[in-house]
């Protein structure tokens, strides 16, 4: 009879999660010890590193990925990981090792003495196995849980002593490993039809897409509809956006939304009718009180989290797949200005909707095309502006951006102006720590693009040990570190809750270029435009992990 | 009126709280704005080195220390280091900021949307005020628990609009700033005269001191008890020491007891009574099974902790003060003593008892002296007990160690036989990132005390962004870092576990130097032990952090 561990990782082999990230500890040497050569261990030097680059990987694959940790402290340590996870609908399967089986009820040291509630908010599923036979159950279970909508981490602690007991019979395994759990739906048809009716029928329809969409692989979907309907196309904001929902060079993007409440609301108040998908509704930050919506906005919220749909202010809400529906929605546009049009032909009347199809006539205005990003003047330090702006014109078009620099978030949004899927990585929560992990862990998902990770040091700071991975495993990650000297977003909400003389909100002397050199990665400074796109299409070029430092004015760069 | 930030100010001084620890978001600024000058707060980059800094506070205090976290994401960083606070009785008070109380229920960016219940596992009590007013009464509550035995991290959410509302009542605000809570209790007078009349009676009684005798501050009562009933006296095991319970130095310490089940009851053997004080029974570690006492040892355990009382896996327990008690227990011991010997003396029959006073005769024989340290063969690179031993020559009678070496920690104990009260801290539930904010946080707590950061390469990683706070502040503290290349402690464990190939143990080319001195540390190399010892002593004179690489050989120092 096999064991435990072997009927595992026979598991994890057949659900394609041979990549594992982890930081060991004693409690997890069975479970790592002669691990097979077709599996890869990807070492990081702090939870909060491996938990990152699980997420990023787990996002970028669009599957379950591992991660696993060291009992208690060490699953104490990847928490705030999990959480940016949790927000960023990421579907990371973390273990822990427990003590012995023997060693728990006296809690000798390294017992996760509650170890199923210690990630409890932050998790789908928390889960010790009551014996060892059912660990690769719980695996499995974990696995398929972390899948389903809404998509999030889950948790499994792992007793040091079950990896080498015998499975209890082997037709168990076989059905653990072999079974598939498919969750993804569409909308119920009468819904989709009216949700149609309504975006052919408003006077002036919008659509908002958030990050599930890319997620659900519903982007072709989201363009399909929004060209058919000819929708303006707002992205959620980018506080809560964690990917993006729509190519945002495409004609029909407008904007990004801003943050708060009553610009929000005044943003969207132009349109009669909203569809927002794949987000939250909003993700809302500074606390700019006021309507939620404009009085002649209504609102319809299409999410596949049904907490996302339970919580929201205002509007209503549908639950299900957001590819799937999208996809069917686009039908039913077409369908709706394809009968409209075969009514109005039938009856021979002028001035009724004309077309529909893409090679039909415009029934309806498109919408004012966005104007390219302005030239920033140029300031000794640059504008964060010019630094972006810089990137984008050496970005090439495979390019992804893993972002984590608060301060320069408006502003690389304006000038990057993503086109494709899969191409933009954020920490939805607000979590810091993502962003330098997570690039590695999207970089290693897809070996064929090229990875920027734009942080500030200040951000930086919160994984800072992912520099080490990146050297170690050679990940050709480009990390773009826009050096401010304080926590500019900090100051910037100072301003805006009225407070002044906070501490801690100045970084001076913080040589991040020094660190990342101290833990093996290349790297080079550029303080002039010249000089980093030079650098960018270097770094960018390279095969190894680069670093660029350049020094930025302080302050929020919003254009 | 008062608002509920000056209530809360007030309070924190009036319990003598002037020192915050934090790492700030956006939800805290309200909080910190225009912090009065009698306050001072301690940046930490990352939330493990400002719970770590809170948590070496509060214990070198003896008073509960209040670290300010952001929230959801902020907290989740920080749980790792609440761990390590819960294990080492540590009475961190950590609070977090919360989005507006009016954009909570919709779950705004930044919500912690489920705040009590995250760090709950590891704090004694969680809060969140269910009104604003209800603040400066939430922390006071905080600051009392949290001191209160067993002393742990408590954890308070607080929404960031709470701030500035006004109290309820002064009244209600003066009874909260100025009343006291006072916990410690001694023992009942006839379960101590039986413990000391066992202590008299017994053939060949021991204790054992664990971290909680420094913590209640009864070293000098455990001293004033060994040197009367004159016992053999043996730290708890390493593991779960985190801190010393005699001093290592004395005539009457004998050893750090094994960590594990059978090599402890084997060590402990040749005693028929044994008093295990202000420790859990036991902190084990390594499974190696075995009888938990030899057949003819029994046990008591003395502990402030209901927890570590009721978990115990043999022996009986008696929960309360542990110094208060080690002091009656003194006094008893030496009553008895008296009594018996006044008793043998009105008998006038000779052999009895004789003597029990400091100027009396021995009754029982002292037991053997400790041999000193032996020398250890100089190899190239040095064994960690040859740099221990080095440290040991160089160290001052008032230093401090803050140790977090896994594989150098039975040498330190060994060479450095530490004999001064509050000397030594080390994370009592094994978890990593204790040690580099922990020295920072001690030392602004003493400052009039030479720190020494014990610390390997791997476990510096854990809070590495300590170096900035370190260099920033200019708190002198000074890191010895023992290079080994390796998770040493990983791969013992893996011998005794007998797991070989383990991916992930091996850790080249982290120059955790150059790191240091990327956050602005002054750093040198010594590897060979005269220029190690010339360093240390520069290091220990200097008014700024210093840090210190030496190159050690790979593998466990026992000696």
């Amino acid at each position: 009879m096999r064991t435990v561990r072997e009927a595992t990782l026979d598991l994890l082999r057949a659900r394609g999660m041979t990549t594992l990230f982890g930081n060991p500890g004693s409690t997890e040497l069975p479970m790592l010890g002669e691990l097979p050569e077709d599996f890869r261990y990807v070492l990081g030097l702090h939870e909060a590193v491996a938990v990152g680059m699980a997420d990023g990987y787990a996002q970028a694959t669009g599957r379950p990925a591992l991660v696993n940790l060291h009992t208690a402290p060490g699953l104490g340590n990847g928490m705030g990981a999990i959480c940016n996870a949790q927000a960023n609908h990421s579907p990371v399967v973390v273990t822990a090792g427990q003590q012995y089986r023997s060693l728990m009820t006296l809690q000798a040291n390294l017992t996760n003495r509650d170890a199923t509630r210690m990630p409890h908010p932050l998790v789908k599923w928390s889960w010790e196995p009551p014996c060892a036979q059912d660990v690769p159950h719980a695996l499995a279970r974990a696995v398929h849980t972390a899948g389903l909508a809404p998509r999030g981490p889950v948790f499994v602690s792992i007793p040091m002593d079950d990896w080498y007991a015998e499975v209890r019979t082997e037709e168990e395994v076989r059905h653990q490993t072999t079974r598939t759990v498919s969750g993804a739906t569409v909308a119920d048809p009468a819904t989709v039809r009216e949700l149609a009716r309504r975006l052919v029928e408003a006077e002036r329809p919008a659509l908002v897409a958030g990050p599930d969409v890319d997620a659900a692989g519903g982007w072709e979907a989201a363009v399909r509809l929004a060209e058919r309907a000819r929708l303006p196309v707002y992205a959620t904001p980018a506080t809560g956006g964690g990917r993006l929902g729509f190519p945002e060079d495409h004609p029909l993007f407008q904007a990004v939304l801003p943050p708060a409440v009553a610009p929000l609301a005044e943003a969207l108040a132009g349109h009669d009718f909203v569809l927002a998908v794949g987000t939250a509704v909003f993700p809302y930050y500074p606390n700019i009180p006021g309507p939620l919506l404009a009085p002649g906005t209504s609102l319809t919220a299409l999410t596949s989290d049904p907490d996302e749909a339970a919580r929201a202010p205002m509007g209503d809400a549908v639950v299900a797949d957001v590819g799937l529906t999208l996809a069917a929605l686009a039908e039913a546009v077409q369908a709706a200005l394809e009968g409209a049009a075969a009514s109005t032909r039938e009856a021979e009347r002028p001035g009724g909707l004309e077309g529909g199809g893409e090679g039909g006539r415009a029934w309806r205005e498109d919408p004012p095309v966005r104007a390219a990003p302005e030239a920033v003047p140029l300031t000794d330090p640059m504008s964060p502006s010019t630094a972006v702006r810089t990137l984008a014109e050496a970005f090439p078009p495979e390019g992804i951006v893993v972002l984590e620099s608060p301060s320069a978030t408006p502003a690389l949004r304006n000038q990057l102006r993503l086109g494709r899927p899969g191409s933009y990585y954020f920490s939805a929560g607000g979590g810091l720590g993502f962003g330098m992990p997570a690039a590695i862990g999207v970089q290693l998902a897809c070996p064929e693009r090229p990875v920027v990770c734009v942080v500030g040091e200040g951000s930086a700071q919160y994984a800072i040990q992912s520099f080490w991975t990146a050297a170690a495993y050679r990940v050709p990650v480009t990390y773009l570190v826009l050096r401010n000297e304080e926590y500019a977003i900090l100051k910037l909400f100072s301003m805006m809750e009225e407070v002044s003389g906070a501490p801690g909100l100045d970084l001076p002397a913080l040589e991040t270029a020094a660190v990342a050199a101290g833990y093996g990665v290349h790297t080079c400074r550029a303080d002039d435009p010249e000089q980093l796109g030079v650098e960018l299409r270097r770094a960018l070029a390279s095969p190894e992990p680069e670093l660029i430092e350049t020094r930025v004015a302080p302050g929020m760069a919003l254009a």
